[in-house]
């Protein structure tokens, strides 16, 4: 039976391909005082940036930036624009970006209200921030759902450590979502960003806990099937406007909390894969593409088998008529060729030329102080280094 | 293609079992005076006005009385309840009931702060009131959805009139969800309220203008397979909970916004179907049960054919190889099945003592000011007519 739930999604989204031009109206409401965050630079290449700074231009805002956020977030990148913050007394944060740079400007916009300097000392519990500036997002990589979601993750690389931090108000108060500022993410971004919605499906709802609710398991498969069904023609066509937009509504809804109302959050084969990115610092999504089907092969049973043969049945075309370990069986292979074949990633962690050296101590890490990983099937630090074996 | 879309929806949901020990906290931050509005009693009976006060004493608020609520509430019941909350400086008021409290409570709210006394100048658009007293509601009936959407419907029975009203804050602040609060609703009830959330579906999305998002399109469906699947159990058996419990979200999230980002929402059959229950004041889920397989038979032609059969190949089992015609016409009959076998509702306006003298002008008057009803198909009067003579 479900569980008892609180739903509560205050994010505005601004969804299409005309929205930007109401950023000035919405930057305006929280101040005049702006950092703007972002990554690489591609967002200067596909002219987002110019298009940004014109509306903050327009409501006449000072600007202050924060290039350069690291794929996996850098918990030192976010100090430093939490001090930037503190000393130019910025008014609202404003992501443009994918789920790096999102992540990245909610940890700065809690650190803005923290005493002290390090961001760390938040993540890790050790200091509690019940506030944060506003946050605005300009989105640019369907993947993460940072853009909807109150969480974010935050590595340490002096730790080998990358963690997750929530809290009810480090969500995006407004969020512009514009499906054309993701034509220019290549294939292979597209195919690890698809991976990672689907895996939100997977580790908060689908397979997490024993607890259903009918409407949300057929919905969540909905979410599955539009990323296996466009995901493959954004990498094809990288300019088409309908797969783009389904892939951002999907990662979107994939974390906002709508599909997993009343259901236990696992996130068990995110634990296990932030590992792997917080020691070898590679694509998260593609880890996970890595991990999932090897984790799926390792947790099947019995009695995890029907569920697994439903993700077959219902979304990747397996034959019902197929017993439930049979279906299981295939349904892994049909994620395996998505994955692999049809999306193009590889398949193995030696592939991203990681060995077996650091196992042990990431399953461990993994594993967290409770010393295992609870979810549909509990994992120990013993199972994890085993599923990492898979993956080699 | 999809338009540009804003969603927003910023109502706080609480469902469940065991939410309502939390109305007292939540109560409390809109202040001490409280109006609590509800209808013919039935809440007395099922113990649930007793655990509100329960509630209401122990966050120590003053409460002030409105009773009595229509079915299509009355605009008079309106004014009455905004000339309390006036005289007695309501901070915010409670709707304990189902779609007629909540869509009462909202106007009441609005009209509060408008400076005249007759919420009727603001639902026919002749006074503007941007602001609204805050909005609590404790749900007892799955049907219209307004506990988390931004609307209501209000009646003048001087003018056999029923008009919608629309406001950005005319929703919920914080909505009670508890599905037990609906084991005692009545089999016609719940046959009708059923009814009400797949026409919501039609309505706002699913035969809406030609836009479509796939994801959304089949989310559509899965409301609609939730309601088809668990209207009947919860008649057969009013206290299955995991039966109320879909029923009560899915008619939340019929509405609230999401299920029709970047659609045009055309209500066609609500506006018609307002007419009748304007004129007769019978129950609203049943005469859009009429309306609707009438309506979908005169609009039917090549056109609109392939979404038709989809509808009954996706949601109501019927054979996918038929002809586009064929299955559009199968997918009606299994409507009327649905609706007037299982779910037994009667299937003519004459078995509701309904007649045609009023047709011609109820048909004028559902096509408004612009002398039409825009959608899918445009409609006139004089096709209007049409339908309500089909439904005799």
């Amino acid at each position: 039976m479900m569980k008892d739930f609180i739903f509560s999604n205050t994010t505005k989204v601004y969804f299409g391909k005309d929205q930007l031009q109401h950023l000035s109206e919405e930057m305006s409401k929280f101040g005049k005082k702006v950092l703007l965050v972002y990554g690489g630079g591609s967002i200067k290449r596909i002219g987002l940036y110019d298009r940004v700074m014109e509306e903050l231009n327009k409501a006449g805002m000072t600007v202050f930036e924060l290039p350069g956020v690291e794929p996996n977030p850098h918990h030192t990148t976010v100090n430093k624009g939490a001090a930037i913050c503190k000393k130019e007394g910025i008014d609202v944060v404003l992501a443009v970006g994918g789920g790096s740079t999102i992540d990245a400007t909610k940890a700065i916009a809690a650190t803005a209200k923290y005493e002290g300097d390090d961001c760390w000392d938040i993540i890790t519990g050790k200091a509690f921030v019940p506030d944060n500036l506003p946050i605005v997002t300009v989105l640019t990589l369907s993947a993460t759902g940072s853009e909807m979601d109150i969480g974010g993750v935050i590595s340490n690389v002096e730790l080998n450590d990358k963690q997750p931090m929530f809290g009810p108000t480090l969500r995006s108060n407004v969020s512009f979502l514009d499906p054309t500022n993701t034509f220019s993410v290549n294939a292979y971004q597209t195919a690890s960003g698809s991976v990672d919605i689907m895996a939100h499906v997977f580790d908060v709802a689908y397979f997490s806990a024993q607890e259903e609710m009918d409407m949300l398991t057929r919905m969540q498969e909905e979410v599955l099937k539009t990323v296996v069904k466009y995901a493959p023609v954004a990498i094809d066509k990288p300019d088409d406007y309908e797969a783009r937009a389904n892939l951002m509504w999907a990662s979107s809804w994939a974390l906002n909390g709508f599909l997993f109302s009343g259901i236990s959050q696992d996130a068990v084969c995110h634990m296990i894969e932030h590992e792997v990115s917080a020691f070898y610092d590679i694509t998260h999504g593609h880890g996970l593409a890595i991990i999932i089907p090897k984790w799926l092969t390792y947790i099947l049973n019995e009695s995890t088998a029907p569920k697994i043969k439903r993700l077959g049945v219902n979304v990747l075309g397996v034959d019902t008529s197929l017993s439930d370990m049979d279906g299981a069986k295939a349904a892994v292979a049909a994620l395996e060729i998505l994955f692999f074949e049809t999306l193009g990633l590889k398949s193995r962690l030696s592939d991203l030329g990681i060995d077996d050296k650091n196992f042990a101590l990431m399953a461990k890490k993994a594993c967290g102080s409770k010393g295992k990983l609870e979810g549909v099937t509990t994992l120990t630090p013993d199972d994890v280094e085993k599923i990492f074996r898979m993956c080699l």
